[in-house]
């Protein structure tokens, strides 16, 4: 099967990722992972919620934790260009037969609320409050100093289908694993924004989300952070890495905050403005694909991931392996 | 004054900046400098012209040295979108009444020459020959390892009319010095791609080429290049830096090459997808604009420059001086 | 058990470790590993021996290759402070009833072979031929850029036994590991010169040598050797890393040379000089004794090593396991 | 003239510099600075004293300030290798008929001042208080990351006698510059623990101190303190750098403490523990001397220093120019 080409002219413009609204069940123990050891900033914070941003963003938000008794995905957002791309894009839902809620989401302007082709619960705004930038205040950096959001990853149990639904608004394919077995796609790197993926789908129990990343300037940021979990109690939430993908090319890092949710510190990957750049083909055996240097990835990797609220989750169409370390 | 708006919508679609074509007096030593030396890849050469590209580029080239009696630019190149964009760019500069000359490139496709409005040599395409990736063939990485080419930036002889002419085209401004006391700009820094800037202009005797940048992973890699050109006899290419602009937050590095030729050598700037991305006001008689650490740029920096072939210079029409090394 | 005190005034002054000598089954393939890829400098060579040395040596060497059938290690050889000192180091020897054999070795000065408690063949120099320097030379320098040969490891089959035997040289303990249950040393690290070792021992079938180490600048010149190693057909010669010890804080990565020799890829450990300095002991049971970010080790790290030439092998005292990755 | 030989067998053994105290004028200001930006950690502190560490150094204090009138240095220390040494060490000055005062230091074991040929206060002890590692506890780390102190740097108005005097006490010359003219020496850099130096000599109005050097492990840590100094207030502290030296090959940078003591903060020399290592001699003509990367320094760096306390300075008995920046 080759790849299915995307839409270089979708229905409305989507600009990049912008925030994931996570549910903890303890907000003070998130607060202390996302701040104080990671470094996003805090830019608004009650006893029910908190927002973040990322060093070099002005946009109020890329991170919102909701208190709630269970630890969970509330949504997926996108930012897109103008309120008509916004208008269009709830016509483009409405039309899909998803349902399009219009909901109200602090520091952001109009906003509706809607859902992928498996059910990922995703929300689409073009306006919200722009903060002064702090990208040259570094008395403010620490942690892993993440300068922006980068991209989401989710478990899809049909990636072929979520591809092809995401190519139709305009995500372009930079690279992509094919089980040669059965001619599918086991996993695909999709982006808007110009970097390798703004979201990505990887063959599992899904939809549920795999991670969140976040772009940081250089490697050493990454061990610093390394050090840094491993000497104040952080060691068991360090789950791979640090490594080099194979796909993407970028040096990588994964850690679970306090509820499990994975995070991703991501850096080094390449630009993917080109309309005609080509996508990468990987085969699903090829253990450099996962890590460039060799090492598997553990397990818990490939198995474990956060559900989305209310979502309900299907078995793999696909049922080849990835390499597991023994 | 206040910064005009840019234009959102523009004609036509340009992706990126491309590459540069220059005019170089002796081939093999332009060949030793910028393939030995700084490290991009030839592509191909014959006894009158070098292509090269760097790391993560897979279009054929974003440098080609032609040989010649005199050290010139010969021309900008932009890419832009597709092909309906490229007829629709040629009708907008013939609607300008700027001369559009269809030109046969090699490893282009349609390809037409024009100029702005001071008279720069532009070029746009919108297919060029993609390349098989080599991002990933770490043993051909040397010199500084430059991953793509980021920006050109330009002495205009005024500001504000170059800014205004790259504003209609798209070229949305990220930041931009002002001349308070005659209140017109003095430099702007303007993009397409995503990043601080495609194309940046500077208050001088213009139209002239200011410098060529190059994209970087680390600021290692900026010492790295330092260390080689101070022990294989460029020292004297050496001009300013290393250093942080305050403008656009980069670590620099500006260097020469054999014909007078100005390459800078960047990292870590920031990303600028959005479309509400607000521009950073920066004040001439702020020294921290120039170097975020505080050392004024030596005065060959203000003052040279390459011409573009065939185009005749003017006087700047605002007369403050910048801050310059005693 | 209370680790035994360390001699500060021995019979005799080494000042440092200096070189390898090993067998290698196949010169040419050794050659591109240690010189192409490494990125050691070759000093001599003929059909039958390779001299190497990193970049900021002035000795002749600090690598000898030998041709041979068999892959094995000749020597571990350290330099004396002065001629004084190697007479009184054959002397001690003696002393011990351990054989002193003056042997020739090109490009060194007197030179004598012995042996340690365990049978690890030692040979002690004094002088070696100076070279001009070239750790300016950054034209020479790729690879991992090696800046100097650090330390030796060795499997101890009673490590109690061989730390007594060097303290009584003068090697000061800097860290050491204890097997809490018998009592007894699991592991220990001893310097000369000023660093968390020259020489250190880890328990097994002993002697043999675990791996010889070499220091660079800074942990990003170990990823490049990662990504250079994994795109040239080295990737199943990467054997654990990158990861930061506990013991040492050293940044590490180990690899495997064509014959199985093992090299360390080190940076960032710390000062000893002071005579007062107290050792930092570890728990056996502790995993960021290992790695510092939990990651345990494979278990080839704690089984393989190399054979010294014509010593035999014991089985270790101490039958405590370490923890291996499963 | 050739260069002194240097005494490998002194009469008392120093085993390395050991810290600074400098009076200061306005302790508070002094501690933000030392202990907020450069990230030195306070091991104690009352209204008229503060003790600082790096962060692997194990002794009580590298640095010691005094609340004072005038902005002076009090006294450079050194450590020897045990009460042996330091009675030796007390002997050697009264044979040379240099006041020995005993003197009470606290947390240090007993202790001596004198004075060397130029009347630089100089004080001696072999024991200090040692404290627990926190070279692995990251949470401390902030601003440069100052590992350790390595060096301190004097003006002497007659560098010959300088070198001769502490060649005498085992101090070994690894780098030096020659004024060609006079035959003079210009500047040396002589060590005792194994990098390039422990104590320097420039030519100058002397003797004052012109500066004391902190250990960072890479260059980004020295980018980093750029940019939070740059950012808050600290701008014009700001005097030279980054660069790397020809002389050491180090990576430096040189700032201004409030009451401009300088400071230098410093990575990637070499080790010099062979007792045969060749001294490299640089003629003072040649600029890639003080900056491998070809620029001059401020006019500042040659001529501003710190008084020692009650000490008069002479004039310089080579009247020779270094290239200052114009």
């Amino acid at each position: 099967m080759s790849l299915e080409p995307f839409n270089l002219y979708p229905d409305f413009n989507i600009v990049r990722l912008s925030h994931v609204n996570f549910s903890v069940t303890d907000l003070a123990r998130s607060r202390a992972f996302y701040s104080d050891t990671l470094g996003l900033q805090i830019t608004d914070e009650d006893s029910e919620h908190i927002y973040f941003r990322a060093m070099e963003e002005r946009g109020h938000h890329c991170m919102v934790l909701t208190k709630s008794d269970v630890a969970e995905v509330r949504s997926l957002s996108f930012k897109v260009f103008s309120e008509v791309d916004l208008d269009k894009a709830a016509e483009y839902f409405r039309a899909l037969e998803h349902s399009v809620e219009w909901v109200d989401r602090p520091y952001q302007g109009r906003t509706f609320r809607t859902h992928d082709n498996a059910g990922i619960p995703l929300e689409f705004y073009f306006k919200m409050d722009r903060l002064a930038s702090i990208h040259q205040k570094y008395a403010l950096y620490h942690g892993v100093k993440p300068l922006r959001i980068d991209h989401f990853n989710c478990f899809s149990s049909d990636v072929d289908k979520s591809v092809s639904f995401y190519n139709k608004m305009g995500f372009r394919t930079t690279e992509y694993t094919e089980d040669e077995e059965s001619g599918r796609l086991w996993a695909a790197w999709m982006h808007r924004k110009g970097g390798v993926h703004d979201m990505a789908f990887t063959c599992g129990r899904g939809p549920r989300l795999h991670h969140t990343a976040f772009w940081v300037p250089t490697p050493l940021n990454i061990i610093d952070l390394l050090d840094l979990m491993a000497t104040t109690g952080y060691v068991a939430n360090i789950e791979r890495g640090p490594g080099r993908h194979g796909i993407s090319n970028a040096f990588f890092l994964y850690v679970l905050d306090p509820d499990g949710h994975r995070i991703e510190i991501y850096c080094s990957d390449y630009q993917t403005v080109d309309p005609d750049n080509e996508p990468i083909r990987w085969n699903l055996k090829d253990p450099q694909r996962q890590t460039l240097w060799g090492a598997p990835a553990p397990r818990s990797w490939f198995e474990h991931g956060s559900l989305f609220s209310g979502v309900s989750v299907e078995e793999p169409v696909v049922t080849a392996s990835p390499i597991i370390a023994p």
